[in-house]
């Protein structure tokens, strides 16, 4: 484990130079990992192998397997998001606020990098590259530690990236990976008060649980999305469908799908005839509360579990109620404060809804699959955020970023 | 305890009613607030009797106890105090940035309250008040745990301006006093995970500590300002002389004043001669390091405890280095991220510093004395935080709150 520490002392030392590499050179090394990572796809392929090998003879299921896996199209992908992230705006140095003080000091906020982020990540190699090409260019030195299960993988994606980077502008130990896949070293890592200035996890809700418990330095994290869509009783009747169907049909697996529809009882006959077919031609799988089961005939019964179930799967709960005050109370309970969305062609609804609702992302007349860095126009993101404090919603390249006041005078005293 | 987890849940339903509660509305209950305490001085007057008995009875200080005592004029103060954040803008509903993408969603992000904000606070009674004020301005349902030392008067002006508050349009239960004080209480504060969105302690290390440890809702705190001055060897000599003396000796006692002034050889001459003098002339005592010792005789040697403490006291660390690097280096070992200055004539020298210290405030010919919300044109502040994360430097009405994302389509699914 002393090596783990040694990373983190290199990665806070050369935090310091990052922070003054010009946006330039930032993108060049950006580019050039990109190319690295092209230019050495057999190499990849070869460590790619051990990690399915290793995950066959431990016979993960399909869908891991194939999460894992390498292929010149994914090589690709993650090349050309690292070349996306070196064509975006540099976030630091913009002057987020400043003013001239009676006194005549001058005072600015200014964005600066945090310094050291961590993030510990399941599974898909794609993380190594997409969350070292974001951290970098937010000016960020930067520590991963992967999963076992791609172990191989990463490790050469990291070793690629560092080698081009270093070779091409960045400090030396800018991109540090943690290659020991010990429980020991993420303890570490999430203990490093004062040398790690944010911990990103990125995985289930296991890896998410031990780091609220044991960690010390700042984190930023997703409760996950137990998103909700309200048809209201004013909604036109087609778009409320499309946007429902498209909330949890599109891509059940990800945060920003729905997983429990609410309409109101007075809308429910001309919506839930017709969702209940598309739901089954779509071979979504339906829990609803009593009433639901008079419009689609084969739903479960919803228990207790089913409201508070992020399912990520082809599962929908669906339940009436009597009011937009009663959907807003649902979703207040059950909800995870990541995205809700309301149908409606009533202004004042739309309005109690927005104001009320307490959610990073809140939707009137479109689909919770929206919330996506690159949708909202920020760019690449390290994932979504449900907390509070310091970013909420995607966590883009500014959102990798704190500030500093500068303030300059000319002998002002107090 | 059970009444301390109920006052919890109170809170939390107030902030779901308070999030929505007009800007007038707020501020009628502020100034209802600031009346009932100069309305019932005599009243709060026999509670700080209490008080002030219990402490003498315990042997406090006389500067303790000093900070303990209320008079009409800290109360017209602590009134007053309130009066002002009434005055300040809003933070709650700006449009901190809003784009509307090609498919035609309209997207804004908008300040909105953090929701329950807990302080947990040592000793002086006024901060029951300015906390209170500021977090109920922001929109948020606040929860106070004072010390016991202050236990009367905290629960006597906490009734006054809860009562005033409900009686003026603040939902009920907006305002929370815990009133044992009980170690368990505060445990139970900083484990209210989904349920305080932020705690903020303001007290001594100790407080801080256990909270650092104990905490699992998020944290805004100080670690203290170990602040510096550096003085180039460009620097105006008198300016740097009323920098150095105003940073230390108008209030040793504050976070923001300075701890360890640090010389340029090439100055040494010229600045500590004279300063020596000031020093002397104002009962300040000096640790210095050996170089020092030949310009002010009196310097006791410098031990390297004495470069890491906040003596919040008229003592003052003097270092002598080689160069600007070195000060850097200095700065950046013992510091702690709250405000540094440098006093230069050099551009160069300036826009280095600016750029490479490490901290919430960085002033170029000025005191770090100025490091306060007011002062910053911010209005009235809870504290200086020293975290990167979310807050950085003074934390005023708009650093307690956070923003959601609103999304307004006509249809649009992906």
């Amino acid at each position: 484990m002393e090596q783990v520490k040694a990373q983190i002392s290199e990665a806070k030392a050369a935090s310091r130079l990052l922070a003054n590499v010009g946006t330039d050179a930032k993108n060049r090394a950006l580019r050039s990992m990109a190319d690295a990572l092209e230019n050495n796809v057999e190499t990849i392929f070869a460590e790619n192998a051990h990690d399915i090998e290793a995950g066959k003879a431990r016979e993960l299921s399909a869908t891991l397997l194939d999460r894992l896996t390498l292929t010149p199209e994914r090589i690709g992908n993650m090349a050309n998001g690292l070349r996306d992230v070196a064509g975006l705006p540099d976030p630091v140095g913009e002057v987020l606020s400043g003013s001239k003080r009676p006194n005549g000091l001058e005072i600015q906020r200014v964005r600066v990098p945090l310094g050291v982020i961590a993030v510990i990540y399941e599974s898909r190699p794609n993380v190594t590259v997409d969350a070292a090409g974001l951290c970098l260019k937010a000016g960020n030195a930067t520590i991963l530690r992967g999963g076992s299960e791609a172990i191989h993988s990463n490790m050469i994606l990291a070793r690629l990236m560092r080698t081009a980077g270093e070779a091409n502008g960045l400090p030396i130990g800018s991109l540090q990976f943690i290659e020991t896949t010990e429980r020991e070293a993420a303890l570490i890592l999430m203990r490093a008060e004062g040398e790690i200035d944010l911990l990103i996890p990125r995985g289930g809700d296991r890896l998410k649980k031990s780091i609220m418990e044991n960690a010390t330095v700042p984190v930023l994290t997703s409760l996950g999305g137990n998103c909700h869509v309200y048809i209201d009783k004013s909604a036109d009747v087609e778009m409320a469908l499309a946007i429902a169907y498209n909330a949890k049909a599109s891509r059940p697996s990800v945060c920003n799908a729905m997983e429990t529809l609410l309409v109101h009882d007075k809308a429910a006959c001309k919506i839930l005839l017709r969702f209940g077919d598309l739901l089954r031609e779509g071979g979504i799988e339906v829990r609803g509360c009593e009433r639901t089961m008079e419009f689609i005939a084969e739903a479960q019964m919803a228990t207790e579990t089913d409201w508070e179930t992020e399912f990520l799967a082809p599962i929908i709960a669906v339940r009436i109620v009597n009011s937009l005050d009663e959907a807003i109370a649902h979703i207040s309970r059950y909800g995870t404060g990541h995205s809700e969305a309301i149908v409606t062609q009533d202004y004042a609804a739309s309005q109690r809804f927005v104001n009320e609702i307490d959610a990073a992302c809140v939707y009137v007349n479109a689909s919770t699959r929206f919330t996506d860095g690159a949708e909202f126009g920020m760019g690449a993101e390290v994932g979504i955020s449900t907390q509070k404090l310091h970013a909420r919603g995607p966590v883009g390249l500014a959102e990798l970023t704190t500030y500093k006041t500068i303030v300059r005078g000319n002998g002002q005293i107090r």
